[in-house]
């Protein structure tokens, strides 16, 4: 509730909440839909959800507000006991923090952690309809500080959940560096015989236009009724709240810093669509669950921390690999411009890219080509200076996306011998490679 | 032409040029449409042109080939003199090499470069009815080997030109690195009052396939005929070879290895669309010639080469920044993940990403923070972690492409103090910012 002296000011002024206001302060002028205050809040901000999604929160006493126009009532979420219906399949939720599992701070506009992944659950009943849904209170970070070590402990969540017969499971995690946990889960979990669903929200849950309900009601569905037995992101498909897509782990790539169908399929089309009704529509070839043979899975967890990412571009200084190198790194991806070019890849340049490439093979590191067009392929063998770089055993990875190259090195390297290691990273292990490009699905 | 032997093979095997034949060597089979042979070519080499658009050369002696289905004949390319006609608007072309001036090697397969820019002019003789179009034969590089002193040449070529009284100007090179160049020129060219178009193609001028010819015709009509007065990239629109794009050069990316609608316009909509009989449609706002009044062009050609460019990911290692410290860099751009992070911001980790930044703030250094989301737009102020860095001072980027931050960072201090340089890097100068994100054009 706003404090009294708000109030007054709000129904002199016949403003109520859900109005869209105008707020001046400090020479800045905002538009927006002026929000619930919460109880604890008495430090006279007012809380205005801009267009853009995102809530502000405004000094009152600086402030000069006026009311553009009448809003909508606005109500609460609903709430509703976490219920467990008989005869549904049992689905983990591991829950990890981020957006999806976050609020709105009121006195600051900013954001802040849940505490328990019931308060999740609480929000959405419908889910209780769906599945039975087993929350498990995992970690508490945001997704851009999650560790290479939190990306096998949820591996071994969800794969040890799966072989005590769960029948699917749902990773809530924050956005932004989704697309690299997802893709190491894919490597990690070998031989897998059920939907993982990894979601999350770019709105969060307190807010009127969060995704966060459609995301985990769809991810539900895949994860309780399809037959997919592979490790993807489900997410927005538009950014209508009418559907989400179900993206292969190693092709989804955050491609928008806000949108709520900020995930695309990159070089591959989405492996199916599902709506809030649980309506799956397949979409693609994927890999299907068997229900005579309910193998196993192997958690595979090891990662060598030893690897990196590194983009190359005009100027871009080669000394970056020694740097490297010197640091004892094993595994290098380079994210190359166009076909799988570095600069001054010409023979008769001195410190090239080339001779910086060379030593960091010599001294055992490998390095795997990628492009920063992101789609499409790269190709060692259409220009002559590439030869260069293939002949000196760059390896080219494809169509796989850098993040995803980076990712699967790391984890190869952190558990097969080199040489193996060398040899897998161009081949095709969790649908990170394919041999034909879907050239359709471009930016689509 | 082929050699006697070939040539006898063929014949005995009603095999002809232009047809679609399956060979098989050493284990690889491949199918396309056989290529005529070069006159210089009597080594033996079978040259296939692949369903991607590559030509493949393969070692006769080595393969066994057969005729899958009857090809149309194959032509030569319609050469003619070139004429300069009356009354035509005067276009400098700037040739800097790439695949718009390069051809197959027939005897590996590969790609090299053409010798004069007037080979290229040569093939498309409808460039004659669009413009007076004058040549210049400027540099022989491929695109990833082009230097910022290459930038500032082509912008004094081009902006000397204009000056010198040519209605506009078009710029070859290759795609690899074009939106870095077509990026470097919008800034270098102030007060631009002429269209300056910069072209390439995805597959070299010999190949049927080529969009060498759409490409150098719709940027022959949009420097002849357009009111544009910006710098911007004139591609392939879609895969048909119906229509391009001008691209604003501040928001062009390419997004494709391959693909000849490879170049997308991000987070803005292209400035227009150009057939090939010089139909221009404008599709955003952009900035209009003046007639009245033709100024000339401010050419500022100034670069500060200690710039870099650094990628954020999981398990990313912040001491790349004190090795950019150490080496005197005097501006970065961190391509952070989402909104604009890096990982372990939280004020409580040690040898956070953090603690560097703000060594390198405290050491002079400008840094900006952009978004490997490419799509969207940063804020410093939506998450509690991001006030800590803007706080700091780093510069959230709005919504610049990562690339085009790098480039105006090094062209502000190359021409700027280090306060004004910190200033307008987050300002619009060139396009390259918008104050509203034109939404509907997300990877559309």
């Amino acid at each position: 509730m706003y404090s009294e002296i708000i109030s007054k000011f709000f129904k002199e002024h016949n403003i109520t909440v859900g109005d869209i206001v105008k707020v001046d302060a400090k020479g800045i002028t905002e538009e927006g839909e002026l929000m619930p205050s919460t109880e604890a809040n008495d430090s006279g901000i007012i809380i205005v959800k801009l267009k853009s999604g995102y809530n502000i929160g405004i000094n009152f006493k600086e402030a000069k507000i006026s009311r553009v126009s009448r809003g909508k009532p606005y109500g609460e979420f609903p709430r509703a006991d976490l219920k467990y219906k008989e005869g549904l399949p049992k689905i983990k939720l591991v829950y990890t923090g981020g957006t999806i599992g976050s609020k709105v701070d009121y006195k600051t506009g900013g954001v802040y952690m849940l505490t328990k992944p019931e308060e999740l659950l609480y929000e959405i009943p419908e889910l209780s309809d769906i599945a039975h849904i087993r929350a498990c209170d995992f970690l508490h970070v945001a997704s851009e500080d999650m560790s290479t070590d939190d990306w096998g402990k949820i591996a071994k969540e969800v794969g040890d959940s799966l072989n005590d017969g769960f029948r699917g499971a749902i990773v809530t995690m924050g956005t932004d560096t989704m697309h690299y946990t997802v893709s190491a889960l894919s490597f990690m979990l070998e031989g897998l015989n059920s939907p993982v669903v990894v979601t999350g929200a770019q709105r969060s849950p307190d807010r009127g236009s969060s995704d966060a309900f459609l995301n985990l009601i769809c991810s539900a569905h895949i994860a309780a009724k399809s037959n997919i037995a592979e490790v993807g992101i489900c997410m927005h498909y538009s950014s209508n709240d009418d559907k989400c897509a179900f993206i292969r782990g190693t092709r989804a790539r955050k491609m928008h810093t806000s949108r709520r169908d900020a995930f695309r399929a990159v070089n591959s089309r989405p492996i199916a669509f599902v709506d809030s009704k649980g309506e799956i529509a397949y979409n693609s070839d994927y890999k299907k669950l068997s229900k005579n043979f309910r193998s196993k899975v192997k958690i595979v967890t090891g990662f060598e921390k030893k690897v990196a990412l590194i983009k190359a571009y005009p100027n871009s200084d080669p000394e970056i690999i020694d740097f490297y190198v010197g640091k004892g790194c094993r595994g290098l991806i380079i994210e190359g411009t166009g076909l799988g070019h570095t600069p001054a890849l010409t023979e008769n340049k001195n410190a090239s890219w080339l001779s910086y490439i060379k030593n960091a093979i010599d001294n055992g590191v490998v390095v795997g080509m990628t492009s920063q067009c992101l789609y499409g392929r790269v190709n060692g063998m259409v220009y002559r200076t590439l030869r260069l770089l293939s002949g000196l055993g760059v390896i080219y990875c494809e169509d796989m996306l850098p993040e995803v190259a980076y990712i699967k090195l790391g984890w190869l390297l952190g558990n097969y011998r080199k040489e193996k290691a060398a040899k897998l990273l161009a081949e095709n292990l969790a649908g990170e490679i394919s041999t034909r490009s879907e050239y359709d699905e471009f930016l689509a």
